[in-house]
């Protein structure tokens, strides 16, 4: 009976609505868009699958890193295909299960890579907001909170650089900070690029160690320069830029009419993670009148601990500086400052294009917190939050401690190394990359000659 | 008793701990190295206030779209300070409370932006396993499921643009996209750029609308072709290119003897919505050998809906086209592609770096799925997943439905702008974007001359 009722009331209502629908090009205006209730339980479940299968796990090193499967496996273990019609939720919650467990767990205790170092449960709660939230940092109508997060971000890690003073910007990865920053050393140089382009320019040259990371190449290519005007400057036997071969090859730069105009260093390489000389650097940089970015993606975090921040020393003397807080400070990828000495708008003048639909300039507030028109980027993640929400838990002293436990880890990795049969090391560390061969019983007891190198860099043939 | 027991016993635990504890520079290593516990607590904490704060309001209008603060005032409000020690977590969850409450919401249902289409539910679970599993998308190994997804979308979105095969990637932003596509361009018609950048090449010319986005200009400044060989094509009074015009734009750039290589078309521009002829600008870009990029950014989530698609016509002659479905698609930002028809490698070609270090050549399984060095990027988000969740979770259908409600909610309201008094409408519009003029009661009666117009600019001042 109370059934019967209720439909029928059901139906009434149903009936009302069709009555005042608002029908336009066969689509009800004024229906439900989603059905927010189901939609938010969906969104719950999530979250419990990410709770119990990411986040509880992270700290368990008894799980697995990773289930590997080959593409050709994995393909047809997962249904990828896009369809005309949606799937139900219990379906959707499956492949969500499914694309955790195919996937690598890179905050795993046991994964070591140089982007990661396990799991920060601040930073991702922050993620995690940040994503709910969606904002776009360009104007501070649009992004109030993580503007001033940014500015109150930037201004510390100037700090710790040891400027005075100085501006940036956070954008999507290490290799577009490199870009950022050569594009603003020529600008500096020759201001009428931005309008007029290369042509009519002397012919740019720059300068990087054999070591440096892939993207000082890329970048050369991007911006036009073209990648045999970047000049490899040797490095030492420990990966290091020697000062005087850049000397060198300013002068020979010179010498054949090219126009030196910026040095990228690198604060903890790629591969041996090795950090340039920056004092000796700076002086030929001052010398010359180049600009000195430092790229110090990797190596930045050590300016952070007292112990090791002298790695960098001479930094503060950069014209600008690369420093990714998603590596070893665990930001969660992507966080990226570019930072600037300059503190007299440079960054604004190269980058502006003054669109007028999104920066006017006659608002009601400072538009100096408008900070999108430093940007190459229209909209923009706010990824300054992520890391200042980190900092907060921790306080300087925790992430200080952070990089010591990782730099500590090293050197108890590199004794073990030492002690054991079959490793040998391929040189002493200064920051947390170690280079160590290993070496399979077949080869141990041969002359370390051709032949050994040989097979010993084909290696997992003999394993 | 007991618990004098158990204080007992963790008291031995903990000296047991220390005499087995591995002590380097001042570190006991094998500590453990956070509370996870309370780790986990706390992101289930801030879990739970986003499911009460954002997702459980999101689709509540009577909620407040932001709580404005100025920047000084802000400031004062939010504890927003970098220390040297860290906070509590009630403290913290205060701070993210905060964070929420002076946030603008994005998804609100009375915020319209062209970035914002309101709240999706599927997209933002994925974005939050993103944000767990914290993948860089690079090479197949660190992300089997996120490089097998991407694909999935890519070719599902090319499918869409009408072209047989071709590539793509998923990159931080249209502007970057174009910035993508330009550089492709260019590197097509001249590949030793690649090596030698732009000099000993003819000056380089491309061609816009003057209601292109402004990232064309950005562009144009940061690859080093400048701002003003960036030709600017007038416009119709709808803000359409006028193709007869870009045909005398590349005559005269002809007979000047610079080199036109690019032409960026819009489908969708940022004001008035425009879509520019694609077909009869095809023409001309065939005719001239000239590269024809689709801005598609905004307006390409038209070519889900059959009743809409027809407004990006001749779309499948495009070289390359930018789409975007972190806008009216709702996949959150950022989630952009760049889809290019050349299925021959030409993106590969243009971008890699070869590292060795990452993309190694003797890998064990297929390495055409490390795509990582189509980028310009190191670390890469893996953006496609959550449109790819949403995707799953509506179908096609359900995401041609979202277009067809935007546009027929776009009819709704130019009717009842016609309806009410003091609102003007600018043009008819083509897309999303409603031009309109509000009227004060005090310029009503005022004719509409050189004053009327002067005055109405600075409508805000009157209110």
């Amino acid at each position: 009976m109370e059934e019967e009722e209720e439909a029928k009331m059901n139906n009434q209502q149903e009936k009302s609505q069709k009555k005042n629908a608002i029908l336009v090009d066969g689509v009800i205006l004024n229906g439900p868009v989603a059905d927010s209730k189901s939609g938010e339980k969906f969104v719950e479940e999530v979250n419990k699958i990410i709770m119990e299968e990411v986040v509880k796990k992270a700290s368990d090193a008894t799980e697995k890193v990773c289930e590997w499967q080959s593409p050709e496996q994995l393909r047809t273990l997962l249904d990828l295909e896009l369809k005309d019609t949606g799937e139900s939720h219990p379906k959707l919650l499956q492949l969500c299960q499914d694309v955790i467990q195919f996937s690598v767990k890179t905050y795993h205790p046991r994964f070591f890579n140089q982007l990661y170092a396990g799991i920060d449960y601040y930073s991702l709660a922050a993620r995690f907001i940040t994503e709910a939230l969606n904002p776009s940092v360009y104007t501070y109508e649009i992004s109030p909170v993580f503007l001033l997060v940014e500015e109150a971000v930037l201004k510390k890690m100037i700090e710790y650089i040891g400027w005075e003073g100085g501006d940036g910007i956070f954008n999507p990865g290490g290799s577009v900070s490199n870009m950022y920053a050569m594009n603003l050393a020529r600008y500096k140089y020759f201001p009428d690029i931005k309008e007029k382009g290369l042509s009519g320019i002397p012919q740019l040259v720059l300068f990087t160690s054999e070591e440096c990371h892939y993207s000082v190449k890329k970048a050369a290519s991007f911006l036009g320069i073209g990648t045999q005007n970047v000049y490899f400057v040797k490095s030492d036997d420990r990966g290091k830029m020697i000062p005087e071969e850049l000397e060198k090859q300013v002068q020979h730069a010179r010498n054949e009419g090219s126009a030196p105009f910026f040095v990228s260093a690198t604060a903890g390489t790629t591969v041996l993670g090795a950090f340039d000389p920056l004092n000796e650097i700076a002086d030929i940089c001052e010398k010359h009148n180049l600009w000195l970015h430092v790229d110090a993606s990797w190596g930045g975090s050590a300016l952070l601990s007292r112990r090791h921040r002298k790695l960098l020393h001479g930094i503060h003397r950069a014209t600008s500086v690369a420093w990714n807080p998603h590596k070893m400070l665990m930001a969660g990828i992507q966080c990226c400052a570019l930072l600037v000495k300059d503190s007299s708008g440079l960054l604004k003048r190269c980058y502006s294009a003054n669109a007028s639909y999104l920066f006017q300039q006659d608002k009601f507030y400072d538009i100096s917190y408008d900070t999108g028109d430093k940007s190459i980027q229209c909209s923009r993640r706010a990824d300054a939050f992520k890391f200042w929400m980190t900092w907060k838990a921790l306080g300087t002293t925790g992430l200080e401690k952070r990089v010591n436990r990782a730099l500590a880890l090293v050197r108890y990795l590199v004794d073990e190394i030492k002690k054991r049969e079959g490793f040998q090391l391929l040189l002493e560390p200064e920051y947390a990359n170690i280079c160590f061969w290993y070496i399979p019983p077949s080869l141990r007891k041969m002359e370390k000659g051709h032949e050994f190198w040989e097979k010993l860099s084909c290696v997992r043939k003999f394993l």
